[in-house]
């Protein structure tokens, strides 16, 4: 399977490419606005790989190039460029291909993080709005640390809550998640309910912010 | 210490008082707006208690006499009741008493629940603009499953958020937490970050009816 991160050149995309490059057999291909920065992404990708003994099957394209190639696309973003982006792409999408969406619309104030979504709505949500009919939107991995994800000498043990209205791209999803080593993946339930889990985000810095000792904080539900 | 549990007689006020008792000295106290509910309720806790092997400290009163005799005052009451409440016993209230808000505003529709705080705000602020000067409001336990909670033979293993505007509330609230066995107390900020913990609620529930096996959700920040 083809997988593309469009944006996979920094944050939750590096750890993503990293650990599916690593534990899965998936084709990865990291997109950037600026292939070349894709490319230089990717040189270091294919060392640290090499160095956790991997052997890896990750390549560089522009985003468009990168969507058109693969059957889920996974919005690595940040969520203000989120549908910008999705325009841009919207005519490498083919019928049945799979639009992920990690991306939490924030705001910080003297208080902390806060949650921030779109309209009354959630980043997913908005942009279901924007992919071409036929294409489904799954929201997952908005409360994974992009630092403990993209250090691969770090064992993970996190949840994923996936959202969605389509069963099979949900499930695809979740299969996703969980072949990552050390992640579970929830049933969140419809798209709709896909607030919930961006929001838990910006607590999660929070949380950090304020309890010496916690960093890079993920999310079990038990 | 005297704690009141307004609202004591079900829900997470029944599983609090039942802990409170257990595990540490505290005077217990279950109100109501119907005293005699109150002293049922407390009748069958005592049973529990004492067939858990515990001599409890625990009493009821009328919600006012409550919150006059105690020193923490949790509102295990449903959030639409929770200002009228509030109003109904601040007289009662002394300067430098803690109200604790464990509430969270719902709406359940064919997705499933949201969260759905009242004005702008979390239940917790709506509290703090309705109490007394010199009292103190700190958001927490909004997370915790009221079965798992009022199950003496459960081993809890759940986070309690605490969030607040005063240093001293906040981290009384916070002890109270951690002395009921398997409950981790962590900071989660000033009062106007409470949002973002009762939003955890609905999830919760969205989970337990989503997932085979999971029932009575907690979470854990790790």
């Amino acid at each position: 399977m083809e997988v593309a991160l469009l944006g996979g050149t920094g944050d939750i995309g590096e750890g993503l490419a990293l650990r599916w490059a690593q534990d899965t057999d998936y084709t990865v291909i990291v997109g950037s606005r600026d292939p070349e920065k894709a490319d230089a992404a990717v040189e270091t990708y294919r060392d640290r790989l090499s160095t956790a003994g991997t052997d890896a099957d990750i390549g560089a394209a522009s985003n468009e190039a990168a969507a058109r190639d693969a059957s889920v696309v996974v919005l690595s973003i940040p969520p203000q460029f989120v549908v910008d982006t999705v325009e841009a792409v919207a005519s490498e999408l083919d019928d049945g291909d799979v639009v992920v969406s990690p991306a939490v619309q924030m705001n910080r104030s003297k208080s902390g993080f806060s949650y921030d979504p779109p309209g009354n709505g959630s980043v997913a949500e908005r942009i279901e709005s924007a992919v071409p009919d036929g294409v489904a939107v799954v929201g997952a991995f908005q409360n994974l640390a992009a630092g403990a994800l993209s250090d691969l000498d770090n064992d993970l043990s996190a949840d994923v809550v996936v959202t969605g209205d389509d069963p099979e791209a949900k499930s695809l999803v979740s299969s996703m998640a969980e072949e990552i080593q050390g992640l579970r993946a929830l049933d969140g339930g419809p798209l709709a309910n896909t607030a919930l889990v961006e929001s838990i985000t910006p607590l999660l810095i929070n949380l950090a912010m304020n309890n010496e000792g916690l960093h890079d904080l993920g999310v079990r539900f038990e």
